[in-house]
């Protein structure tokens, strides 16, 4: 390794920043962390400039960027807020890698700047896919950025693609643990409370994407995430459940071959993979150990237990503004099913009448994108409290 | 497809060879059979004869050229026999790709003229690695050969290490279906009949391969060759037993991430890979549909149900002139079984008095192999004429 790799994360106290640290701790010199976006959390946020003293932190509030002066000045470290923050966290300086790890919409202004920016952008915000993909790819093409994939099952998918010809691909298959309620009865799921919902059986994750992986809605959202990462046609994409989560995603290519992706479920791996790519480097991680793992499960998707799976099938098909819309409307009402204002069984219902409700249309800019988001909040709210 | 591939089959009669011929049948133009060798299997090579009209054949005995001199003539197609003509359908002529499917030690001296005159050979005897593979890795890198696995776990190997650097490889891990008896009590093993021992679960296959399935040998003699193939350490190389037989192999990276080919068990896929690479043409073969297969095992290898795999991997671990012993031993004591002069238990015993009484040497030379071949097949001669 000659040349230091200099790394920027947007969302660096989340559970994806917090472990892309750790990887970079892993990893030893070579790779150094050079700017770091956080959003409120401010005491891990102090602690990651005292340990790693990058040229640049940005947060969300001037108020808390005023809080952490006297820990910045200490070390050096210049600071930044709001979007405009971000977005310098993203583009400005020297990083070659940003690690885009902003969760929800928000990580769609600084992914764009770090693509624009020509940056390679290890991408676990999925929502910047969903609601923006064409124009990512586009900025992309025009910028020299690489895109590589932090979501395990898209990096599996990237790993397998690797020397295959696009037009060689038959059909990419997403796997799904199915989440907490796979083999749970129906009509026991309804009253499930937040915590049940996001104690997910096999991944660590953030209680957003744990809500959206019971109602998998998470994996409708990375289809939708695939079909721009990889310029798929929408009906080479499928999914399959797989409780174990150890198979990641399976390309089956045009002469009956499948190529499928495995590791332990942790995030770690399709990180430190984004980050040492096109290389690898070693790992002290467990190793997958199958003989321990015995029996990997495949099933089909049961379409009345996950009906929001359905919708977004729905959205990756038609595309235009439906997938926009319907990730607007499903942050909206997983955020009011974890304040605790509806149950779990209510979340489909609601987010069914936004889209009913929903105008389709074409998405002509960044700003539309934005329009259209707003508009499906404002009616899923208006929803949520006519209840 | 603007240049047509002209094919020349080793072993065209057998399995390996009816399947590679029902592939390229099913590729269409672009595809062409120049040369074809085989055994004693007359009808079914005038058959070929007739429908392919290759330039050159070869067969076992001069009695066999002299009876297909009339159906030769008849489609302008040149005769050859014994072991100089197999090594002129392997290396003479145009033939740019050349299926080494030859069973057994047979088939490595035709493979090695494959090797030596640069073409692409799709391998499918293994022995030819076993025996000599140290040799064939010299000549395919003086001549440029490029030699391409046909056998379904080396060929998912080979598609899983396409652009991954072989020192970023940490293992390698092959899997096995376990053979008919996976589940059978070790009491009852003992009296299975041949019939019962070649009635293979997931493969149809030739009778020697499937007993060496059922024993485990068949999988110690792809580890030595996927030692030799992919040059990887001894060490590096590992087994599972997976009774689905539907993942054929699994390629564990430095970072803890594992690749894995799978298919559903059909050996025109790996064929037709070996002769399309480095390219994928489309299949009509059925997709796999691992919804309906549901549930992929793994399981450790139990050392006293296979306790031929032992020796097996003593051999693959020490090397010099031991693969080419146990492979000697192996072929002359279950040809006896499958002519019904011993039980399938009494296999095991007398490969292990062969090797016992083997003296351990360096392999110096072409003809050193076939010197050590033919000591250790008369040492389980002997014994299997004690008996």
């Amino acid at each position: 390794m000659s040349k230091v790799r200099e790394i920027a994360i947007l969302g660096s106290t989340g559970s994806i920043g917090a472990n892309t640290l750790d990887v970079i701790d892993r990893l030893g010199p070579g790779y150094r962390v050079t700017a770091l976006a956080a959003g409120s959390n401010l005491r891990a946020l102090a602690a990651q400039i005292a340990k790693y003293r990058p040229r640049l932190v940005s947060v969300e509030k001037k108020g808390s960027a005023d809080a952490l002066r006297p820990a910045a000045r200490k070390h050096g470290v210049r600071l930044a807020w709001g979007p405009e923050g971000a977005e310098e966290v993203a583009a400005g300086g020297s990083a070659d890698t940003v690690v885009s790890a902003i969760t929800g919409i928000d990580g769609f202004r600084p992914t764009l700047a770090a693509v624009r920016a020509g940056r390679r952008v290890a991408l676990a915000n999925k929502e910047s896919m969903v609601v923006g993909g064409p124009f990512l790819r586009r900025e992309a093409a025009r910028s020299g950025s690489r895109i590589i994939p932090v979501d395990s099952e898209h990096s599996g998918v990237f790993q397998c693609l690797a020397k295959e010809r696009k037009s060689r691909v038959r059909r990419v298959i997403l796997t799904a643990s199915g989440g907490p309620f796979f083999r749970t009865a129906l009509r026991d799921i309804g009253a499930k409370s937040p915590a049940e919902v996001v104690r997910h059986p096999r991944w660590k994750m953030g209680r957003k994407v744990s809500v959206d992986s019971a109602t998998l809605m998470n994996k409708g959202l990375e289809l939708i995430e695939a079909r721009w990462l990889f310029d798929l046609e929408p009906d080479r994409l499928a999914v399959l459940i797989h409780p174990q989560a150890t198979v990641h995603s399976l390309v089956e290519m045009a002469d009956g071959s499948v190529l499928a992706q495995l590791s332990v479920t942790d995030m770690r791996i399709p990180i430190q993979y984004a980050l040492t790519w096109p290389d690898r480097r070693e790992s002290d991680l467990p190793a997958l150990d199958l003989g321990a793992v015995r029996s990997l499960q495949f099933f089909e998707v049961e379409g009345r237990r996950y009906p929001l799976f359905g919708l977004a099938l729905e959205a990756l098909r038609r595309g235009r503004s439906l997938p926009v819309a319907l990730n607007a409307a499903n942050e909206t009402v997983v955020g009011a099913f974890l304040d605790g204002r509806i149950a779990f069984l209510d979340i489909p219902g609601i987010i069914f009448r936004v889209m009913e409700a929903h105008r389709e249309s074409a998405v002509e800019s960044i700003d539309g994108i934005f329009e259209i988001d707003r508009e499906a909040r404002r009616a899923a709210g208006r929803l949520l409290r006519q209840r």
